[in-house]
């Protein structure tokens, strides 16, 4: 029987953090103590997060770092990068522990500061927190994490690159238009993205350089891979359709024990006999995995799918909470997706 | 504590099949027994619901009713109207709960006649299981579930006409395209459906005599109402404009305080302050209610918002369960939406 | 044989700019001379409109009303409400013809200022350019193009209005997102739309006034008129659902005789048989209207439906042009819509 | 000035067929004579084609090839693969110019049994009619109008792979669900396909093998080419992002370069700064391309966007036509698209 905790939400104005509050409403040891918005402040939570009413009796507050880590024994920080870096260290000076889910600390300093074109203020090392690879996250007080798009992409692609079997993968990712945040924009102009599909930084964007750095530490001779994204007309999800060349020819059988071997004890994990699909993840925090070997070309083609709101940032934040406090992996996150 | 409950489905392979389990999965004191269907029987439900796998394991079944009432207690029936009412009185001679998603049981037999155009081979009374108007449901053992349209219809104006104010009621209400079911038709042709609204039975909706008997219980003055439904590019959801024309002129105040004072004891009614929207109530059994008067028109414009699968349907049918049983009303349904 | 006249348009950046030159491309007689923008002088106007590439190639200007009718005959002025009024009247002093998109000119200026909450700065006489209901735009030099909804929903009334038999009439309108316009807002903000409908002002739009003045105008003992609009997930098109209660009890052989004869001469209104659907009008300048009697409560529901970008906005104002400049009404609007 | 032609349509019903109609509407030279269906014979075509209803007065009727091509000049065949076969020989040996839509002639026989899995009953020779790549359709009398996939992918790779400068390419294509046609299916399903993306034959698509005749055509050195579709929840469109692998680094300039160069002469390719997006080409027989060229992977990436109903079907088609029949390329064709 594990204690209640105190979980505070440092931005809680935004999509990530309401589905943060959203999933740890049915934790049973989590207590929602407190949720920052400096805009907000004030305001009755569930006025900005109106699926939340009847669930949370509480308003935005303005904290600083020191207020909300004396009332809470984790703080989710859910602030745009750049932002992050100026909270997280005063907030690690004590037992409180913290996952940050900006990108200010997934990237090694140096390689932080050339992608994000800012000078990084407080570099701290962090775990990248995608637990999947990282069970380390479980003795930290502090981790870092994952990207969206990184999510997918890596977890298609880790068993084969870790077995050294990978010359070169093409991530060609579909991401439903939530990632794109709570503030209108010309992206999420609903004209704009209806009937239609929206290819952007077709070869710079940022994330890759998270993928890169997660598949060339499972393999470091691996260094050809390309990513690039688009925003679909959908609100969640991302579908990763990875175009991944082998060194050698592949059977189907052998790719599948290969993932299968690979993911055996990772309970969000599902490798599934057909092509995964957005609907049988959506609010959930599974990635399904499903693939086909073009024997014509050496080429796997492996896709992946994830809620990019839960397994894409909240829900795995909460599973790296459950890890850090000691709690089981999948508590309060083990419900399935809503479908249709 | 109450001991746990075997539950069966009969018709479990459509989308209120579905949503009855993804429901009962949550509910601490629910087993799943069993699965019905025909055509599906020794396949894996979740190669058809999708979003469930990883938490039944269990394949469908071709069960008769003495089969099933056999390991249930309860027994929920999900089959198109006309079959229910074979079905539903061999589940009724023993201890079994039933409650049933059909139309059979919701109108008087006579008028059920009428309208259905079908011989009722089985005619038994039931409680309309619309929980907030039939606490009633506690001491039942067979409940039929009100339609998904009704529902929201009936909530919408249910307070107006007790208060016995109500001179006329058009309700116009949208639905999601989930309430056309898990078959491909021309309806729900995605070409058909994406970029357009669809009216549909402009005056003739079955579903308007349903409404008609509940509003005309309460007042039995009040004869003059409308309904004409729409398929909207959505898969969830109904909203419901309710155009109320009232016999005397009311203030927003009035109407305010006749409405909250009529659901303050109902869980899953939300009075809200502003308009009602699908996104609020997406996956959850609520019913979302708001309202502005017309003071050019003795006309109350009241808008009420629910998922069609779950208030609509499944919810619903797992909150008279819950009654029926000795549950907590909302046991197992207090759960919010997700959004976005 | 006509001549070619040069056209100008005042606001040319926005959704009914672009559907001006979208359809004036094809108009034979026509040469657009010049698009206004303050924001985006001496851009590609195709950087902007960019379906439009190839097709013209000019940059937005930034013109005075004297300079836009110095190189005009016609010109559309398609800015907000309130700008308008102060540049309408700068362009009647010569021989340029001009139609008003804005809602300006639509109303008696007592009635404009106090449902607009301003002051009208340039009181200006102006035939409603309804074509349908005004064919006297054929004489005039000036036209106040009318609101979108206001179009569909006159449009399935007036004939059972002007033939004296209307008791009451409930407009409830569902308008695509285009509506809105094309700078983001909270409204047309993707995942606030997706898989939603959001009813707005329920008994208070401004549009209901110009509804009422032209149905009153019709049958002035009709004064019960309602109007409730809807935003839905499309991008283009309003659907009307008129909810008509009638003096006595019409057959559908009545009705559907009153409407044929009353548009018998009307190439853009087209009378089906069925219920209208947004996708045979996309793109196109069609109102379709269908209907069903309700028997039980001496009510007919009249469905029409509009692309608001076409006949609800740009289309219409180009049948104004046709018959201001003596063209052929149909002249270059003659295209069938695109579907799927 | 160019006489009138008489034009008919094999397969009239869906979703090509009324598109030609659509478009032929428009062709200043051209009288739609005759389409057929042998299931909606004797019904008139606008009670399918809702869109067109006022500009056909025709019905459906059930021709043999003989009876169409007696009364036509030219036909188009629409009819599924393998039934094309039986129809296109006997319209063949008089003066009428055969158009056919369907996969039977664009293959040499030998891949076409192999791939479709199907005997060739009536092996012709004819020219793939993807007209940017094969100007010498105009000498022809049967031609076989090119896949939509194929028809996006090509035209994004031709230029590259015609400079020699292509290692391998991948194709990722994005299609609207038109693409399945007008019958309802499991995959066109509203709730299957909302909020959604569904990747299909990750490896094996038939369309790989016509993409590979046509680049393999341009480069015989070149073999690695891989393709996998994708469904989209959009009704129109197909955007497809090539993931070119080049044989050494270009810069932007030179690979802007080479695609103007490639396409100077060709009206229907429209090279853009930007990144394509559907959008701008619904409706309208344009293919815009755009690019971004990755230094760190000897990548570029090609991003091409059509209609598939337009530029990957009908358009096309018509485009073939008008080359065939003496017609400027553009005849009937030269509209813009439809945004929003």
């Amino acid at each position: 029987m594990s204690d209640m905790i105190n979980v505070g939400i440092i931005g809680g104005s935004g999509y990530t953090g309401g589905e943060l509050m959203r999933l740890l409403l049915r934790h049973p040891y989590v207590n929602i103590e407190a949720a920052t918005s400096r805009r907000l402040a004030g305001k009755d939570v569930c006025d900005t997060h109106t699926h939340l009413r009847g669930f949370l009796d509480m308003n935005f507050e303005d904290l600083s770092p020191d207020e909300i880590k004396e009332r809470c024994n984790v703080v989710f920080v859910a602030v745009p990068h750049g932002t992050s870096m100026n909270i997280v260290p005063q907030l690690l000076d004590g037992n409180t522990k913290v996952i940050d889910l900006s990108a200010d600390y997934r990237l090694k300093t140096s390689v932080f500061e050339q992608v994000y074109e800012i000078k990084h203020t407080n570099p701290i090392d962090a775990v990248f927190g995608l637990v999947e690879l990282h069970p380390g996250v479980a003795n930290e007080i502090f981790v870092s994490n994952p990207g969206c798009y990184p999510t997918g992409a890596i977890l298609s692609a880790a068993p084969l690159v870790t077995a050294g079997l990978v010359d070169a993968a093409i991530f060609d990712s579909k991401s439903g238009i939530s990632g794109a945040g709570i503030n209108p924009s010309v992206t999420s102009h609903y004209p704009n993205m209806a009937e239609n599909i929206q290819p952007y930084k077709l070869t710079t964007h940022r994330h890759r350089v998270e993928i890169f750095q997660e598949l060339n530490r499972l393999d470091n001779s691996l260094t050809n891979i390309s990513f690039t994204p688009h925003v679909i007309p959908s609100v969640r999800g991302i579908l990763t359709t990875a175009h991944i060349f082998t060194k050698s020819t592949l059977s189907a059988d052998e790719v599948r024990r290969i993932y299968t071997d690979f993911y055996k004890d990772k309970p969000f994990v599902r490798v599934i006999d057909g092509i995964p699909t957005l609907s049988a993840v959506r609010g959930s925090n599974f990635c399904d995995i499903g693939f086909e070997v073009d024997t014509q070309n050496n080429r796997v083609v492996v896709v992946s799918a994830i809620d990019n709101l839960v397994k894409g940032a909240s829900g795995q934040a909460i599973q790296n909470m459950n890890l850090m406090c000691g709690f089981e992996e999948t508590e309060g996150l083990w419900v399935a997706g809503i479908a249709p």
